[in-house]
């Protein structure tokens, strides 16, 4: 297969209500799309969701890392570059480049990937998946931002709290993947974002919380620019962790 | 000019992560779609924001009232029309139509908006806009559901506070009119989503709030499926007032 038939690209205008106001893509919004594109970019090669949901199976996100030299700004068409870079066993890493509309990248993000069975939960092995087929997609396109990072956090400052609502919940009966990148920038004052602006977000998702769920959102300063995060459910579980990197 | 050429028809699909638990497209989602339809639609005929920013004029929702007898499941297609119904001298009216993938009406909505100066805050005359070239897309196409009412709340239980965060501010420097809607959908226990659905959602942005606003809504329920809501801020002034009836 020729490396262009791997990537897929998918085309997107930043809305007015999808920026801030600094009139730039929120992170949140971004994070939507390079879900979004996955999703497309598996569909259409057949490992998909919907394709999987037939069999019981279902993707679940493990890491998320996006890091932009700068976001598009309002009304600007930007578009989303997606493959698959690695599939192990248990995982697989999917990378994204996100263009700017004269299609020079403004920014990457990699991904890491589970797949398990609906009805046990349990990880599935991705490497007899449709006779291991995924595996045709792997593609050696350049992600030249570091890989997702173990983080930390001894427990430090509450820096928020959040109870989880309706409209945090997502199609699985969870809070929306989205939505913690959304609570996780919330605890930063607006002048922050008058000031700096995300260079580097990860998101490590570790366990599902609930409608109801109290979430308590612990904050840890590790360098000028840099705070890590660690979100627990009812003072108990940890739900994600996650890094920050202003610039 | 033809009723055709009025009417601006813009298509759309319910994102994975943007329907609820039930696999329905969100309120917010929806209404999200709407104010973009409104804007492409003005932009294209000349009378949008891009194009009144140069005169340093700006569109500002008034009221909203959408009446949905079915929300788009996800990942299906769906297309939003919207036309403008009347013209006076400081309003104008503009109706949308949603319409499932088979091109079948499933829901419609009303909206009501005025146009003020950036520099004054004042209205401006949309007779006079590009010599009352607005009047000329007025279209006589049905929407059959009642005009947004007036709402009344006589201050009632405190059914919830939200402190304005980063994520609620649009290009504006205001509350994003979307994110009320969440706010106001989050009020209700995941129950209530699961027993029923939103049939009618009416808004009426009243004033601006900011960054940091303590935003505190009062509910007040005025028939077995129906609710007023009043959001003030800061303890003082009316921002929004709100309805919803359920089925």
């Amino acid at each position: 297969m020729s490396e262009e038939n791997k990537i897929g690209t998918y085309h997107f205008v930043a809305e007015p209500f999808h920026v801030d106001f600094n009139e730039r893509l929120t992170m949140g919004v971004l994070g939507n799309h390079l879900l979004n594109c996955a999703g497309f970019h598996a569909e259409e090669r057949g490992f998909g969701i919907a394709t999987l949901n037939e069999n019981r199976y279902t993707w679940v996100l493990s890491r998320l890392a996006v890091e932009m030299e700068e976001m598009p700004k309002a009304y600007e068409s930007f578009s989303v570059q997606t493959w698959v870079e690695n599939v192990y066993r248990l995982f697989t890493d999917r990378n994204f480049a996100i263009l700017n509309a004269d299609g020079r990248p403004i920014g990457y993000a990699r991904s890491i990937w589970a797949m398990i069975s609906m009805e046990t939960r349990k990880p599935a092995d991705l490497l007899t998946l449709h006779n291991g087929s995924i595996t045709e997609y792997i593609c050696d396109k350049d992600c030249p931002i570091a890989k997702p990072s173990r983080i930390k956090v001894s427990e430090d400052t509450v820096a928020g709290e959040h109870r989880a609502k309706y409209s945090d919940i997502d199609i699985n009966g969870h809070v929306n993947s989205i939505k913690y990148i959304e609570h996780i920038l919330d605890l930063f004052p607006l002048q922050t974002f008058r000031e700096k602006r995300v260079h580097r977000f990860e998101m490590a998702y570790v366990a599902e919380s609930y409608y109801g769920d109290k979430l308590t959102f612990y904050r840890q300063q590790t360098g000028d620019n840099e705070y890590d995060i660690e979100v627990k459910k009812n003072d108990s579980e940890v739900v994600v962790r996650s890094k920050l990197i202003f610039k």
